[in-house]
């Protein structure tokens, strides 16, 4: 099989041994690479071709993009094989006019934004991974970010789309059109599915104008109810100039600020919620108006009870920094269990305030975070109880998804199912749902060779 | 069969003989209904039960909404059973919060749109059918429409889905959130499939905020390239605001205009290309500003020879009734072909000279009409060359549709494939593609049960 593979891609598109297990397949945990080796196609065809050759060995493989995943999607065992777009990075091209820009699924994130950028337009995708993570894991896990609430999720940003089947097959629908209704539209299914339809190898990105304009604030609401009528108040103030709303708890913004020392507080740390609020919009004078007014508004009807406007790019950093600084959870929060879940924003401070209980009843000395695009209805929750094997990983789960059942919440809003989240689905997904995707599975990849046990486990696989 | 339905859903959810024929299937040509009856299920839990049945009795039905789609989805068979969702017109629920709309399958597209702006908010899609299309028949179909190039199609409006699978099953994924990532987006395969997959029962819609002040604009350009580069031009000034961008050709300005006399021309006949351009924000005098400022900066930059900017309502909506006489055309172009293809921008213009050429070469007398969403890249071409027959229509398609395949193009921007445009799929299709989308109708209706051979055709049909 590798001979097979190394005479056609060249012996530099493999990678066996020590060069596997230097590999981390987890940055959180640091965890090493197992697979048997790593391929890393140089084309398109290349790859189909490695497909071909595993699904006649009906050999298992899994598919990394930039590691950055949260949800242990990109693990892979000893006798599977992982396929590394690594070496699929090219910008293949971009249409200033049509205002899209087709790209290769190996692509960093930034790389995208930064073309775009240089021909006067922006990627509206946008998350705190971008120097790592690619087009091709932005495709297969739908990412989401920080601008959902103006531009949607990665979904949204897909024109055209170009995969690769268990079977080697190129399903290639390279359209570079808004619209195309001729048949199904069969890039949504390896959008969002993790590698376990297809491959995602090459792309056609929608991209919007550019907003040179931006405004930030970091603001403190005296309750759940005035953040919500806030994020209302904004939505029709600046209609849809509004890109950020981000909330975070106060267990959130005191720990990275009072509690930790890591960051200067820009407003008191007295309010129970605090929301970053992010606006951008061409015309630099009016708009700077415009969002002023907003927040005095805001203000007067008792909305917000104190806010820091950023007067400069570096106390725009500044402020953003509270609400990213992963490094400092996980520092301070260790060992971390990091949860991304969405529901009913009218639900989320009950919701929030039972997890809170239901874990201060099992651990006293627990610690929670809680921050998420609230706009999006999305939350990230931090937990930390002083260990992290599995019995207690699942108690805590437990805690966290059991309220979503009956909310119709998500288990996750962005990060995905990978092997985590694999046995919560039922929380989230009808048996009927579940029988759908089954059913989708092994339509596709009848003898579960792509990343196998992730997302869903269909026949073929129950059997190795 | 239909004595069984009258027991389980009632004798008044039944419609046969005259009834049946009563109804039109093509409002263009007035086809009659040939089905076998008509069921009015009043409740999923019925169109369940009415689906359950016919997939025991292995009973092809087609799905009926507004009625208003141009490509025959709505053709039945006297062995067909029509499922009209004409009684499933409620609206469930508002969320002004969370900004999402509860509705069944059967609501009016314009019925949403009021309720949206009952609450202040707006429901994004919009388009000439609105008083008449359903949410159904917008979802299966992807509708488009006037507002794509700022929100979007349908299936970006599409939160959360409910349908009923071939064998009855209720496939319930109601999320009202944004985002949601637990496992496979089973509601994709819903949307655009025209009801050859499951028939939708319930959504849940995404609303935007409302925007308060409409400019609208009819210019006319000196060549294509400078209607492309006014494009560009009003998506930097404008930004995020520019809500249509649409063209005309100028065989379809002058002939609504000066050829007809059906609408005074609010600029000269002259020029090669017109374009409506409308802009929609929050604040009304500085929003008036940009859009004139925006327009004059054009002019000087050669961008556009003339503009007409509406200075009141009714001026507005005689604009728009230019680019929308429909009644108009289907008169004057009688008997009328319609199309409706998409393709890169900056291949247009040579691809309309190339279609007129042609056609002319073959009928002199011939007339077409060309206009569309520019933006979108989605172009309508209205012919008409004197006989509407088979053999006639199949050359004339073949003039429209044979020159798009060496573009990248699509047969349907936004009407869909039906029964009109099956057997040109292959132009915009692979057989890669067209043999995964026969997988899934194999996969979901196995049978195929559901609006037969619209779209794809499958094994099971092949023997009918």
């Amino acid at each position: 099989m590798l001979d097979q593979l190394c005479e056609r891609l060249g012996a530099g598109a493999i990678l066996t041994g020590d060069d596997v297990a230097a590999r981390s397949v987890d940055w959180l945990t640091g965890t090493p690479c197992h697979a048997a080796a790593i391929v890393r196609p140089g084309t398109p065809d290349e790859l189909a071709e490695t497909l071909r050759l595993c699904h006649a060995a009906r050999q298992p493989v899994v598919t990394h993009g930039g590691l950055t995943g949260l949800v242990h999607g990109t693990e892979a065992s000893p006798e599977e094989l992982v396929i590394s777009l690594e070496r699929l990075d090219a910008i293949e091209a971009i249409d200033p006019v049509g205002a899209t820009i087709t790209v290769q699924a190996g692509a960093p994130l930034q790389k995208v934004q930064e073309a775009a950028e240089a021909v006067g337009l922006q990627f509206a995708l946008d998350l705190g991974a971008r120097g790592s993570c690619t087009i091709g894991g932005n495709i297969a896990t739908n990412a989401g970010g920080n601008r959902v609430i103006r531009y949607g999720m990665m979904r949204q940003q897909v024109l055209g789309l170009e995969a690769v089947l268990a079977d080697g097959r190129i399903i290639s629908s390279m359209s570079p059109m808004l619209k195309n209704n001729a048949g199904y539209d069969l890039k949504q299914l390896f959008i969002g599915s993790e590698g376990t339809l297809g491959i995602v190898t090459r792309a056609v990105l929608r991209l919007q104008p550019a907003m040179p304009d931006t405004r930030t604030a970091l603001v403190a609401c005296p309750s759940f109810d005035a953040m919500t009528g806030l994020l209302t108040h904004m939505r029709q103030t600046l209609g849809g100039e509004l890109s950020a709303f981000e909330a975070m708890w106060r267990n959130h913004y005191r720990l990275l600020t009072d509690v930790s020392g890591r960051h200067a507080p820009p407003v008191g740390t007295e309010s129970p919620f605090y929301v970053i609020i992010e606006s951008q919009a061409i015309d630099a004078d009016r708009h700077g108006a415009r969002f002023d007014q907003a927040l005095e508004s805001a203000f007067e009807e008792g909305l917000l009870a104190d806010a820091a406007i950023a007067q400069s790019d570096a106390q725009r950093d500044g402020l953003w920094a509270i609400r990213e600084d992963i490094e400092g959870l996980v520092h301070l929060l260790s060992p971390l269990m990091t949860f991304d879940v969405s529901l009913p924003i009218g639900d989320m401070a009950s919701y929030v305030e039972r997890v809170e209980t239901t874990l201060q009843e099992q651990w006293p000395q627990g610690r929670l975070s809680v921050f998420g695009h609230l706009g999006d209805g999305n939350l990230h929750l931090m937990a930390s109880v002083g260990s992290n094997d599995a019995d207690t990983r699942h108690r805590v789960e437990s805690c966290v998804y059991a309220p979503l059942a009956e909310l119709d919440g998500s288990i996750s809003a962005e990060h995905g199912i990978g092997l985590e989240k694999r046995n919560w689905l039922p929380i989230s997904r009808s048996p009927d749902e579940l029988a759908l995707m089954v059913t989708l599975k092994q339509a596709l990849d009848p003898h579960g060779l792509l990343n196998r046990h992730k997302v869903v486990t269909c026949a073929a696989q129950d059997e190795h």
